[in-house]
């Protein structure tokens, strides 16, 4: 039996306001439930509406959860349609070592506003490999409902940090990191090196690119060139697009 | 002045069916309706809220519009906050000819059921010099309007085909075309040969990829490669971002 003061508690996670006060996020659906309990390691507690009890698959077989009546399952959901399968989870705390991510590609993310392409953009960067994620405070909560639906599961598999950039960025250049950036005047990314050990590729937001404060650190620009010149109109990739083109070269060069 | 009859005909736009019956969409906002004029050829009408009139680009200089209210563009708007400019189109009837298709790469879409995917496919596609996409009819409607916004005026310069794939690849095979398709067990896309002159490449839905029936047809099957194999849980890339990688990838090489 679930109380009526915990489904409040549980709907006021759809804010972000609530989801930092209680480092708590909610994930929804079979799918993404499943994907948090195989990889592991999270604290969660998990309800199921009575209509879905039949439905669960043998990978949440051993899992305890708390059945809810289809109504209290509504009164719970972020979504319209509820998929009946939910789980409060706590936010991860990653911590991370410069000296350990010297052997690795990491991503950057500043300013990213759209929920969808923060999703996509993990869901990405963890099929190329990726493991850490630094993201500006002024990109999307990631613990964001429709963040988490995006990344199918990856948002447990990825390490995401919340950083001050600037600050951030200067100290791995000091350490050597080569710092990469998507700017639209950048060195074409077929004719430039592309250094996959010890970097970081940065990526802007979706309507002004990365920040001012933030690109005189980047000491290597790079661009996606465009196929014809003259007749296309479009002036730019959308950013999750960009992210991933950029990171399936560095991934082809490195392989 | 606006009569409520057409306030309620343009807003009956945001439903596909009257977008079929009628032949027009809605486009708004500053940008699409400034690439859309920009473009030119398009057949359309012009509304400018009362609060927006200051604040017209010179690209929209010399076009005709009608003002209406704040009220009433709320009423015609298909968006939460609407932008104050809204175009009424026709629905542009392309025809293609395969004789002249012989030299290009074309881009085939068999069920794409998401508007913000598909919009983002045909902002890319044209990145990439793409200039023919063919739908499936279960693909979703290209003139929705979150497909609109998403392709951020790339869909008044990719030429749109909906037609039954089917008949349509087998009779592109006989003519002599390429036909590749994004498969999870498709070949490496950087360990097999690319021909970028008189191919097509298909894309199938985000859920269930490319249907059955098309499947049979595609004569080379082509996959982006994970970076690590065993850690890598995803299962899949976002179907946007996977076209976008093999977009690339064909321009990379025919370049």
């Amino acid at each position: 039996m679930v109380s009526k003061s915990e489904v409040k508690f549980i709907r006021s996670l759809a804010l972000g306001k609530f989801r930092n006060k209680h480092k708590q996020f909610v994930a929804e659906g079979l799918k993404i439930v499943e994907e948090m309990v195989l990889t592991g390691g999270f604290k969660y507690k998990l309800f199921v509406s009575v209509s879905q009890l039949g439905k669960l698959s043998p990978n949440l077989g051993h899992v305890n959860f708390e059945v809810v009546s289809d109504n209290e399952m509504k009164q719970m959901s972020q979504l319209t349609t509820p998929p009946g399968v939910l789980a409060v989870v706590d936010i991860p705390d990653y911590s991370f070592s410069l000296a350990e991510m010297k052997t690795g590609l990491h991503v950057v993310l500043d300013g990213i506003r759209d929920p969808g392409n923060l999703g996509t953009i993990i869901r990405t960067a963890e099929w190329f490999g990726i493991q850490h994620i630094f993201i500006s405070p002024d990109t999307v909560d990631p613990f964001h409902p429709k963040v988490v639906q995006a990344t199918m599961g990856s948002v447990f598999r990825v390490q995401l940090h919340e950083t001050e950039l600037s600050s951030f960025l200067h100290q791995c250049q000091n350490d050597g990191f080569k710092v990469y950036g998507a700017v639209m005047d950048g060195a074409n990314i077929y004719q430039t090196t592309l250094k996959t050990v010890g970097a970081f590729l940065v990526i802007g937001s979706e309507s002004h690119g990365i920040s001012d404060a933030i690109k005189t650190l980047i000491k290597h620009p790079v661009s996606i060139p465009a196929y014809t010149s003259g007749a296309v109109r479009t002036e730019s990739l959308n950013a999750s697009v960009a992210t991933a083109i950029l990171l399936a070269e560095f991934r082809r060069l490195g392989a």
